[in-house]
């Protein structure tokens, strides 16, 4: 690699000991634009979670399990090492830096690509040894001739139709919230939260539906600092009637050193360059961003929003599954189904986009949680196995994201088992009420218990949060392993979406997103249950009927009942017949 | 109250705005000895965890739902305030007194008796209106006039036979740790991880078997600091053999200042004096103890000690039963109950004393998780509803700690379904394997999601650790909402009791030991599982046999066949033959 070496010979040049590539941007966004795709370009490595490090000789990528076989097949051609970042053995970053440079080393990173508590760490880390974190972002700047400009996109303006609030309303609120918490500077960084606060969308992002932009909120102004090339006038003036100041994107920083007061900020979220632009008279607050919280709490014009879509999209995926079973005979590949699947979704006129890149996986494909259809890797679907379909949509009325596993002609007696065992833990968590308050971690587990009692288990989350008409994974809610320490109310929308993935066999995933709605509330509980959004049948062909209960068998057949009933009025009558066959109850034994 | 008159003409005597009393001692044992009983002698409270204030005009009790009708009752005399501390809409200990004393108050507090996390935090609230906290011990000395002594009993030698390890083997253990982790003093501070360490034991604090001492450890020296009075002459060279140099107690504060190097303690479980005494030489490296957590992880002597343990518990309990069954009409009363059960456990000779005070609760006492009967509240057991019996022994071998739920005469229907849906919780979790490493709070909702499906929940924690010989609650590990990050391991034994109570009706709960023991070690996981070390019947007769299902009776019968198999050996024609039938095999619908 080329790149590569003229990286590491500016580093010798320079005198820099190793340079860090985070994956990510100033906004410390998910899935950046194609200005900041730094990592890939000295690593080939593409996925969502992820460091590279390159030294003067060598170099890793620390990546978590979903990424083993993609990570080290994409970083074989650098000749770069993987490190499985999720085991105990494995050296940290900082760690590893540490022990491999000298005394006094310098190690090279973006600082509006890092938070301020990873840098704070890794500082601590290399201090052992007198090493420090330097901004250089000369030398990728130099190195890298063809570099994706900024995105220019235009950015448009969603009706409180959609959005269910107003950006004066959504003002006022959390001036009062900063008002309550003494809080004289509230910036907001993320480019999904300024999206929802601000009811403006853009295309920025492939998949989400989000402008680059900071703002600022403080008692007496409302900044916004967007590249101006993105407005419109009629949305200049439309901003301006809310009192919002339109400055220019790079205008952001130059003001924080004049800032004197409480600054909100999350700082496990917010960039380290920001933090050093910060004088001795501000005080940092750091919590969780307000808007974040806020924003996973869906409003009722949002919820009827969903509601609807998930008709459309279950409409989308009824005439995609009776497409693919009058097909699966005929050496379609994985990516004609993605294809075919995104058709149906494009005849919708709300429908704006797809909300990730389509998993299409047969087999030992589907055995990689996050894997992608290439040209290389498309495969005709076969005979005998399991084909996984993870797939989602944008609509202006909300966001998708359904996983069906559906069997190809044939499958083995333990594919059905696995296929059943992951469907019983999907029941059961979205069966089973709760406290509000209830941590995701705490419930994770309910999706997990029929695999652990056979030793089994998957590597992911359980489920992630998802915006409207926004990102499909959306922070700081989860249903996971880990803690995150904030409880669930009702109007969240997390996804349910347990697996099993047998490397280089198959893999399992069943997916549905699930929504907070109340029960009862008595002395012992605000109880809430879980309203399922998410609209399309599951394979009754791959379910062991042997390992069922009567509960959820019933559970099963409601479900069914209500698919038939919300999607068949949208269905021709050819369609409708086939799903009302799809969705008979199942016989209680 | 005389006496919280004359504490309250102190504080205005010397100016002081409130006094605090945390309820613990020194070593911030959770069972304090009687020397440190401040809060029950100025509040009459007595529950096990609970914070009073005490202004010159007012004051309260902060504590959790547990000691509601408890605290309440107890601060009633003294016209203090119930504050529900675990109500979000509660104000705060530290923000309360912010608010009700005057700008530059000083709060009185014995720094022995609070952490340095709990302190730190209090005086940064405290600090906002330029109040401060005071260490003045002088106020309560001058109060009590017949305060208890600190206990000077004996303290006796455990043999590696009871405690599967040997003093000097620790003690170079624990040096490898520390030199591994570059700590230069590792303090041991709370009383129950010295008498582990030390293989000790003592008679100090009723019902836990330990002595009031603290120790250090260093590369070269091993220091114990106990009042030599307790020591006989071959402990002391028995101690002495292993290097172990014994100190006053007094002493061990007087050489801290005089430290210089790295610290390792629990801040949060540290008195605050400790912390003051520091010189700025040494570094404080905070985290949880390697002593508690060594001391969780059980050893094959003290595993096979509390399985013998448990069988003559099991004895004890089975002819309780069978007294219970064949007195039940005969107007016993609760203490009766508890009488007769200590009765049966004294009969075996390995039997140190109770674990705890029996909590022998009928009907609405038993809806009173921490009740004890008193002379006023002893009660005639009667003829409907249900008697809740939690109860413990302190063996040579082990520590027991068990509670069941019997019927009197009749019972509802509805206390049938709250006893069912209490026990399917309870076998959920000792049925389901786990992952090593999976936390507590990821597996407590396995107890409780029977209730929430009925919108019932219960206020404690599902489980809690246990020590060998030592405490009967053990920290850190537990299986609870909260989240502690420790990772469930082989030989980790915790308690596995949910609950149900109906304020001033009844109360459910039911309650065995649980070992986590090797499963199968795969790809996916180290799986482990849970053994049952109680040996005792559930009350068949409480079961709502419509809701069970064919796993839940056949580890229902599994384990009666375990207990039979296990106990009988221990009884005699007539208990064999009662528990032969109290372990017949429920048949499968």
């Amino acid at each position: 690699m080329i790149i590569l070496e003229q990286l590491r010979q500016t580093l010798r040049q320079k005198g820099y000991g190793a340079i860090i590539f985070t994956g990510t941007d100033p906004h410390l966004s998910e899935y950046p634009p194609a200005h900041y795709l730094t990592r890939a370009l000295f690593s080939g490595f593409k996925g969502s979670a992820g460091i590279v490090v390159i030294t003067q000789e060598g170099g890793g990528l620390w990546t978590d399990s979903r990424y083993y076989i993609e990570g080290a097949n994409s970083i074989k051609p650098y000749g770069l090492n993987l490190f499985k970042a999720d085991q105990s053995d494995t050296l940290a970053v900082d760690k590893w830096l540490s022990n491999q440079l000298p005394e006094g080393a310098k190690v090279v990173v973006d600082f509006k690509t890092i938070s301020i508590n990873q840098a704070l760490a890794w500082s601590k880390t290399l201090a052992n040894k007198e090493q420090i974190l330097v901004n250089d972002t000369d030398i990728v700047e130099s190195i890298w001739q063809d570099r994706p400009a900024l995105p220019k996109e235009k950015v448009f303006s969603i009706s409180s139709e959609i959005s269910g609030k107003k950006r004066k309303d959504t003002i006022d609120k959390f001036r009062r919230i900063m008002e309550e918490r003494n809080i004289q500077y509230l910036p907001i960084m993320s480019i999904d939260e300024i999206a929802w606060f601000f009811d403006l969308r853009g295309y920025d992002v492939p998949f989400n539906p989000v402008f680059i932009a900071y703002a600022l909120l403080t008692q007496q102004e409302c900044y916004l600092y967007v590249d101006k090339v993105k407005l419109s006038d009629d949305l200049i003036s439309l901003l301006e009637e809310d009192n919002i100041i339109i400055k220019d994107y790079d205008e952001f920083y130059t003001s924080l050193s004049e800032w004197k007061g409480n600054v909100l900020i999350n700082t496990g979220n917010t960039n380290f360059y920001f933090y050093n632009q910060l004088s001795s008279d501000t005080k940092i607050v750091s919590d969780i961003s307000p808007v974040a919280l806020t924003k996973t709490i869906k409003n009722e014009v949002e919820i009827a929003g969903i509601r609807s879509v998930m008709e459309r999209d279950g409409r989308a995926m009824v005439k995609f599954l009776m497409w693919y079973e009058a097909n699966k005979a005929n050496d379609i590949s994985e990516r004609d189904c993605a294809d075919q699947l995104e058709r149906y979704r494009r005849e919708d006129e709300s429908f704006y986009g797809l909300s990730f890149e389509t998993i299409a996986g047969v087999n030992e494909h589907g055995a990689m949680p996050h894997y992608r259809v290439t040209d290389e890797s498309n495969k005709i679907l076969g005979e005998n196995g399991l084909f996984l379909l993870d797939s989602g949509g944008q609509y202006y009325q909300g966001t998708t994201d359904i996983t069906r596993t559906m069997g190809l002609r044939t499958y083995t007696k333990e594919m059905k088992r696995d296929y059943t065992l992951v469907l019983k833990g999907h029941l059961r968590l979205s069966r089973i009420p709760f406290p509000e308050g209830t941590r995701g971690a705490q419930i994770d587990a309910l999706a997990r218990i029929d695999l652990w009692s056979e030793a089994k288990d998957f590597g992911h989350g359980t489920g992630h949060g998802i915006g409207h008409f926004l990102n499909v994974h959306e922070g700081p809610i989860s249903i996971r392993k880990n803690w995150v320490d904030i409880g669930m109310t009702e109007g969240m929308i997390l996804s349910n979406e347990p697996g099993i993935y047998i490397n280089g066999e198959y893999g399992v995933r069943i997916e549905n997103l699930i929504l907070a709605v109340p029960m009862v509330k008595n002395g012992m509980g605000n109880f809430l249950q879980w309203e399922t959004l998410t609209l399309c049948p599951y394979d009754m062909d791959l379910i062991d009927m042997e390992l069922l209960d009567k509960k959820e068998i019933l559970q099963i057949n409601k479900y069914h009942e209500k698919v038939y009933t919300r999607v068949s009025p949208l269905l021709n009558e050819e369609e409708k017949k086939w799903l009302k066959e799809k969705t008979l109850p199942l016989a209680i034994s």
